[in-house]
């Protein structure tokens, strides 16, 4: 049976009573929910995983309402779940004991955009699209750019260490995170980390909290680095009969020493899922490449080209160039309109965002159309080919194709890592991947990953259920 | 009393036996130096810091005799300082308790070099410098480059997470380690991390790591990212009269955009030693930049122009571009002189490398001239503009003048934690900046980083007496 629920109980009534009173005295009643209707809707993230609805919710309107309410938790003995947009793809913000979900989508501030230093201050409840659209008009630039930049929160990109297609040239959130300010468990703020683009003083506090998932603290304030904005973007779209040629044009690209900052990867399922949404694509094209490169307007035209000519090399269809923001629509419209057009084409979906080393891409994609022939499950790929980090769709309609589908997952999983990937890219492990971890981590690595834990949050209340369970299926 | 010592006990001479024993048994007599003279070679390191003769050095040849070692010394209880190239400058490799001095240097394979996937795995033993041309030979590239890379080892630039004048476009060494294998006290080997270019399964163990001087667990094999070779790299040299001006041309070069892989400034005074060790310098130069682009030949002169033109408009006294290896040299040569030459200008130097905010250079360069006439200690200044990080030098020759140059170290430290910025870039806290760790981090995050250090070393024997000590120097 796919596990979409964490092994984990719920908060007994005496204590969730226990810490509706302490909050509500604590907080005051207009940050407070705990009528069951409000509170159901902060049950769900972007994903399949099962929660339990909060006892209640605390709409947190500044670092003091955050550090309260973990003091309150701390003190009452009762689960928190942090949480930003809402928008994650493994559960982490799914509250799966009730208890209390601590919302900061409240806490939107963009304190300080510093053009000198090249930083940035913000809230965590800042939206992310917001926030480029935003030192874009200050002429910078924040490479980070998850697909849910409409709705997902800064807060939830530095729990998740989000990625997104620009990560092939400009890394992802983590290289981006200078320092942070956190709420713990029993209610202390503590500020690490710093404002300067170099720094070792004491542990990278900071990068351990980054990715994180919402299981060491809640952050109050994050310091962001930020870059000038390219002078120049050029974007290219490559049409291929079959992804196996779609990947060797990666290949030559990357062994040219071209850098692109996006090389997205469309498989044919996933071409077909957008044209029926109406977009027009080459009906030969069983594979689709978005290349973009940015920089100065001279070496674009360099990199554009020997994109071009990768392409050609590997037997491209097709091969178009925008260079105003009309034409970079129309090639990026299959890339936007790729995550409704995937959800219509089942009841159920579970995308596992799985990486392997950038030489092994071709040999994934076979084994992913393998392992669909092979247990009969609806699978499509699509990602950041670049970074070797593909989207594995699984789709179902009926629960009893579940069990076919948990063995396709497993076998994806066995798959990359035995050629030396990781079970998650970008999306983290949260309750959807908890219980496969085992099959990519060590015992004495998850061991100490827990004494870590501990030293954060002794009485393991913040965001339980979340990456560490009992391990069902474990390396052989 | 400027604090050279660390407030450790040395540890007890019947422990230094059973170590003795215990080892020599376990690894055999060829692995294990117990004779004082032999052991006294691994007393100090490249810093002011004081230790204790060593009772017993394992010259490790492999991981399984870093577990051992660590197995042993965790059942005897004798501390055990991990040591690599010995390059370090700020006592992380001292042995300030004496016990065991674990001597990585042996372990010094390049395990793999993948030019498809572009990753290296390494022991912890490689030279630096070594590890520079193995990669180059073959078209590649690893941007993290201390000064010292002539001697100091992979293994130590992780534990301190060295930086370098490359630094302002490449990163740092965190920015380059995927994976590690490394040795835990107790004696478990473990795994972090991964060897693709993305990841975010559990936490991230690795980046905690990297940087953590030694005293969380010693590395056995580290994966490396690699880049390919730039196609092109150009050396501007700026002279200029004063080192306001050249921290003018700094800001200008940034506000264009234009992203140098180096940009090293050197005072007067700097420059002055330099001359005195035979290396002709313009006599009205009282500043010097040397700035390099690297990519591109196209990109390469586009951004060479500009930055002459920043020079230009900081009234640079003269700009000199290379283009071949031989010119490249000549432009390089104060910088590469700079260390035999400052190391002549008195008995005792203490070097401390700060960070500010890259808008507050010109306000460090102006208060570190404050500071030399307030307290007549002799000290100047060169380092990675780019990135704000400055090494301010100390000079005596008597006893007497530590009082004075302790008044000066602190009263840097007050004003560059005052400007945001932070006590080091690149060196670490070792024993040698321990004492002022409390005025940059607060009480809150330093008990939170001895609470992760027992996470993995419960007994407090793993680089004892390094990063945190009873602290007092405070923020005010």
């Amino acid at each position: 049976m796919l596990t979409l629920r964490a092994p984990v109980p719920r908060v007994s009534p005496a204590k969730a009573d226990a810490a509706r009173i302490a909050l509500d005295r604590a907080l005051g009643t207009s940050k407070v929910l705990t009528d069951p209707l409000s509170c159901e809707r902060y049950l769900r993230d972007e994903s399949e995983a099962l929660g339990e609805v909060p006892d209640v919710v605390v709409l947190a309107a500044s670092r003091e309402d955050i550090a309260t309410t973990m003091r309150v938790a701390e003190e009452v003995g009762v689960p928190v779940t942090p949480r930003a947009g809402g928008s994650g793809r493994t559960g982490g913000a799914v509250p799966v004991a009730g208890g209390i979900v601590l919302a900061t989508l409240g806490m939107n501030g963009i304190k300080e955009i510093d053009r000198d230093d090249l930083v940035a201050v913000v809230e965590p409840g800042v939206v992310l699209g917001h926030f480029h659209d935003t030192v874009a008009r200050e002429g910078l630039f924040y490479p980070p750019d998850p697909n849910s930049a409409a709705t997902c929160c800064l807060g939830g990109n530095v729990a998740e260490n989000a990625g997104g297609p620009r990560a092939f040239k400009y890394g992802v959130t983590r290289d981006y995170v200078l320092g942070l300010e956190t709420g713990f468990m029993g209610g202390s703020l503590v500020r690490s980390g710093r404002r300067t683009v170099k720094g070792v003083t004491g542990y990278d506090v900071t990068s351990l909290l980054v990715g994180s998932e919402g299981t060491l603290g809640v952050f109050t304030e994050i310091t962001l680095r930020l870059l000038r904005h390219p002078a120049d973007v050029v974007t290219i779209l490559g049409l291929f009969s079959h992804v196996r040629e779609a990947a060797t044009a990666v290949g030559v690209m990357i062994a040219a020493g071209t850098v692109p900052r996006c090389m997205e990867l469309l498989d044919a399922t996933t071409l077909e899922a957008v044209r029926d949404m109406g977009v027009p694509i080459d009906r030969r094209a069983g594979a689709m490449l978005i290349l973009e490169v940015d920089g100065e307007h001279a070496a674009c035209e360099v990199a554009a080209e020997r994109i071009g000519h990768a392409c050609a090399a590997a037997a491209a269809i097709d091969v178009l160039v925008a260079q105003d923001a009309a034409q970079r629509a129309r090639l990026w419209a299959a890339r936007k309109q790729l995550s409704p057009a995937v959800r219509k084409l089942a009841k159920h979906k579970l995308s596992e965002d799985v990486v392997v080393p950038r030489s092994k891409l071709s040999a994934l994609l076979d084994e992913v159309e393998r392992i669909s022939e092979a247990t009969g499950v609806r699978m499509l790929s699509y990602g950041h080919a670049g970074d070797g980090n593909l989207h594995v769709n699984f789709f179902w309609n009926d629960p009893s194709e579940i069990p076919a589908v948990e063995g396709a997952i497993e076998r994806l999983f066995r798959s990359v890592v035995a050629m030396r990937g990781t079970l998650s890219g970008e999306h983290g492990i949260g309750v959807l991947k908890a219980p496969y971890l085992g099959l990519e981590q060590s015992e004495d690595l998850i061991d100490l990953q827990t004494r870590i834990k501990a030293a954060f949050d002794p009485k393991g209340l913040l965001n339980p259920g979340k990456i560490f369970w009992p391990r069902p299926h474990r390396a052989c």
